[in-house]
């Protein structure tokens, strides 16, 4: 099996990490780092970069594809190779999935239209533009696409993937193995638990505001 | 204010990407990926790269170290100018902390003689031989040395870590901006909560089994 993790300039690293963590533990599986122009992605901070090996055009048509977010995501949408690539990709594959502001990848390569998505909260509005219904579940799934919401919920969806492409054991034992028994010292992690004041501050700083 | 995280090759991503993803946000930070010997750095399973851009000798007092663990971390254990560098960054940090067995490191080092301390759950035995008193618990806070348990846990000791550098409602910002909200498809992220045959498969294949 083969899994393929698209990188970019300015993606967001942990978007890209969470999955990749998980799903590298996996049997009999064929994981790359992807891009559009191998070598270093800087990521959006810019203190770390992440090392793609692998040109897209040298992956096919892998079985998985993940796609991180980040600002870096415009210039994805915006490059007619990479939605090709997507496009192409996605006829072939058993499993379609992106993380964060990745779906709006996923929208721009025209794969949303009438379904079911997320993105990070910031975004819902954006993706909606591209045909798709916004939901702000964690991990959507609609058809072979699965779309995951802001940076870390890549974790999560990465798990349920693995219960897919292996079985609910080997998707345990990933999950021991990362350890992964999430204990954040506050709750803030929704718009449904933050307080409204600064829920409303994020939005209006996010490179989505409008007015 | 000055972070410090450390990169080395056969790191596990995660371990320094969560905190990396958290930390990066606060204000009037100065965040760099240091390494030994700058340059990519290929981490435990092969496909992925971090760029670390500083060396170590570049950053010799940060406020802030963050040692990521992996198998690598025995690399770094036996490289006695990273412990010189990680003896000398502690006698002037504000905060010396790991995630995963990076704590080992710490431990080889001399730094946690006699304090309590934690690490990836199948490292626990191996740290108490660094004079430490290992803990189960998630996040560990003896004196300015924090140690985290395996990989994830890096997320939450960042946001801990970023209320005490800034402020609560920082911290819960940045919890928001990567929307973590923790949502795993299954319950098995803790030795209490995953079943005894599979705490048992995976103690006997770690690295650390013995006997």
């Amino acid at each position: 099996m083969e899994i393929a993790i698209l990188l970019f300039p300015r993606l967001t690293a942990l978007d890209a990490v969470g999955p990749y963590e998980v799903l590298r533990s996996l049997p009999d599986v064929t994981l790359r780092m992807v891009a559009a122009s191998p070598g270093p992605q800087r990521t959006d901070h810019g203190a770390l970069a992440l090392v793609a090996d692998t040109s897209i055009d040298d992956m096919p048509a892998p079985d998985v594809v993940v796609i991180p977010g980040g600002p870096g995501e415009v210039g994805v949408r915006e490059d007619p190779r990479s939605l090709d690539w997507v496009r192409s990709v996605h006829r072939t594959s058993t499993w379609t999935t992106s993380v964060c502001t990745g779906s709006l990848v996923l929208g721009a390569a025209g794969l949303l239209e009438g379904r079911r998505a997320t993105s990070h909260w910031t975004a819902l509005d954006t993706l909606a533009g591209f045909g798709a219904e916004p939901t702000e579940e964690r991990v959507v799934v609609d058809g072979k696409i699965v779309t995951a919401a802001g940076v870390s919920s890549g974790i999560d969806m990465a798990l349920w993937l693995a219960a897919q492409l292996a079985d609910e054991e080997t998707a345990r034992a990933i999950q021991l193995s990362i350890e992964y028994d999430p204990q954040p010292p506050f709750d803030a992690g929704s718009t449904a638990k933050a307080s409204a004041a600064l829920v409303d501050r994020l939005r209006r700083s996010s490179r989505f505001a409008t007015g």
